[in-house]
């Protein structure tokens, strides 16, 4: 536990990875992030009633408000495992406990994979030794990988900031790719930083940038039972930790604002099967929750996504979308633009097809929707639906 | 005026289609129903806020329960077509209304179609003469030929039932394929009978009949712009009115109801790129409304049905898919069967992957959901969602 972390992240994380064969052999699929001091930690989880194992182990101790590490693994959720599920979790962090010498408490369990199959628990606990013991010997890119599913590619976003005259560090790390839905769109996500933040603070900061990041994301519209958010701030750094009053909370919040944004848009770019990515931006509402509500309705249709992969600008599938949203508009006074081109002025044809056409061609797709009811906005990210997605989602277990 | 309906149909409707080139020449894309007498008439309209021009008129209409006429066309929705979409629709009224020589206020206009586009009226008013003289010389079959648009057959049911000492007949038609998801799951469908209903009687029934058929499916979870289920009973059959009183009532009901799930199965089976019909029953709710909601949720599942499609037993989806449908459960209490297979035994794994992914190759799919919480239960009919749905969905317009 003496190494210092060498890369260019925040002072006092270290990391492992280890190969449990826990879907199949040959990858590393099982990781440790492990702070060096106790931390302050913070966390978001998934709304679905159906709640994995880890996630309610999670839930229930990080009302503590403190951890050292987070071990998790990719290849099985160990969701819909009954008290099974809750005992396997358990025992891995109980052996991790005894070979870290880190009190149980302190150690967090997540999984992402296949729902419904118990763990492998005699592939995974002869896996951990190995896993404790090369702590340090990897990195956080190392950890992304690691908790990959459908993932084409690791996910890190790393933001440097100032907070009174010492120059902190926040990394992220996030798996996404498919059953991503508000809220919490994302499946896992790791935020690690060296800033000292008060733990109300933490939790309160953690909230915002979620709220308008991971559950401003969309892809299929199905909800995980794994979703997971965890920040850890163990304050290496040595500030004056940030509170509510803190002169740099606005800047702390932004930077963590951006991070998670940039993090939550790699989750979409990476959508299963997807070919682009699409930001839905509605305005002139009455309030947020208006905007929101009629982005997702938009980002969500299946027949607009499919719109956008195959360059069509059939605006019409956006004004249904709009229509059954349940937000109360005005046809005749929306407009849409599909990037620069308006498509749609007061609810009908502004002759613009063949130049919205060509717009599409676009991997970076804009829809903009303007309402004209007041001054509220949102914004949510999706990406197209192609044959692609069907076919990983067709063949995911076999 | 003078021909009768030489098919098994109900007594005193006559039809008529023509081809106006809307979308594109070649085809017959525009159809009457005519009643030889006024009939009582009654319908359900899309729930989307935004609605077509001819779907607002109809409403309208309707409050008077009088009708004779429907004229429908295929390849342009008269949606998002603001007042000029008004004015269109009612100008085709108009010239049918003096050329069949029957009042404006009985003619009901519907379309179907791209949304967006202004109707082409200088291709559809010179085709109207040929429509109107031909009355007679087309069937049912032709209408529901018509009508289609990814259609890839027309979809009629047709009853016979006893009132009194008389047999009558009921026939319905409609169109369906994509954009279909609660309320009101089909874009149009019309229903005929010979059978004399009291108007207050046939707005219940076709209400009833609607929401446990047109309302329970789902293909792509969008709801369009111009559902429309028009119901029109001439009486020609010549028995006492049925009313919400007569002894005959409830096999009416029944009558109707059974025709009402058979056209919107066929809509379903008829769905974009469907390989297979999927039956989503949930019981052991403690109300109907409880059942209704988590089996919505399971059918619109992307992740589900993407699984059917690939005959992979992933329950773990369907799990999920209820947890986060907003319906209050016990996971504990679970179990889910694929046609008869149980893969979920209160909650957990119950080991039958391998014959739940043998029964998965079957055309038609029942997935059971008993969560044990009540005696309630309810029926949601969907399809797979394949590779071909991404195909047509993006170069619909293309």
């Amino acid at each position: 536990m003496s190494k210092l972390t060498k890369s260019k992240g925040p002072k006092g994380f270290l990391f492992s990875t280890a190969g449990a064969a826990i879907k199949k052999p040959g990858r590393k699929d099982i990781a440790l992030i492990i702070s060096e001091a106790d931390a302050n930690i913070a966390g978001t989880f998934t709304t679905n009633t159906v709640k994995a194992a880890p996630v309610k182990i999670c839930m229930n101790k990080i009302k503590s408000g403190k951890g050292r590490v987070i071990v998790v693994n990719s290849g099985n959720a160990n969701a819909c495992t009954g008290a099974q599920g809750t005992k396997d979790a358990n025992e891995i962090i109980s052996h991790i406990s005894k070979q870290l010498k880190i009190s149980a408490a302190l150690i967090y369990p997540c999984s992402t994979g296949v729902i419904g199959t118990p763990m492998p628990m005699e592939r995974i606990l002869p896996s951990l030794p190995a896993l404790t013991k090369n702590v340090g010997n990897f990195s956080l890119e190392d950890v992304a990988g690691a908790i990959m599913t459908t993932d084409t590619f690791p996910k890190i976003v790393i933001k440097k900031i100032k907070v009174g005259n010492v120059t902190g560090t926040i990394s992220g790390i996030c798996k996404g790719a498919g059953m991503i839905a508000p809220n919490m769109a994302t499946m896992l996500c790791y935020i690690l930083t060296d800033i000292a933040v008060e733990q109300k603070t933490l939790n309160k900061v953690l909230k915002n940038a979620v709220n308008k990041s991971f559950n401003r994301i969309t892809i299929d519209g199905d909800m995980s039972t794994n979703d997971t958010v965890l920040m850890m701030a163990n304050g290496l750094l040595g500030n004056t930790p940030v509170t509510a009053k803190s002169e740099s909370l606005p800047a702390f919040q932004k930077a963590l604002d951006d991070l998670a944004y940039g993090l939550a848009k790699l989750v979409v770019k990476d959508g299963e099967g997807a070919t682009k990515l699409v930001e839905v931006y509605v305005k002139g509402t009455r309030n947020e929750r208006d905007a929101a509500r009629a982005a997702l309705s938009i980002a969500n249709s299946s027949l607009v996504k499919t719109a956008i992969y195959g360059n069509d600008a059939n605006w019409g599938r956006i004004m249904a979308a709009l229509g059954y949203s349940g937000v109360a508009f005005r046809e005749e006074k929306t407009d849409i633009y599909f990037n620069n081109i308006k498509v749609v002025k007061g609810g009908l044809a502004n002759n613009k097809d063949r130049e919205a056409t060509e717009a599409l061609k676009a991997k970076n797709i804009k829809i903009t929707v303007n309402l004209h009811a007041g001054t509220a906005s949102s914004k949510v990210l999706t990406c197209d639906l192609t044959e692609e997605y069907i076919r990983i989602n067709a063949e995911y277990r076999t």
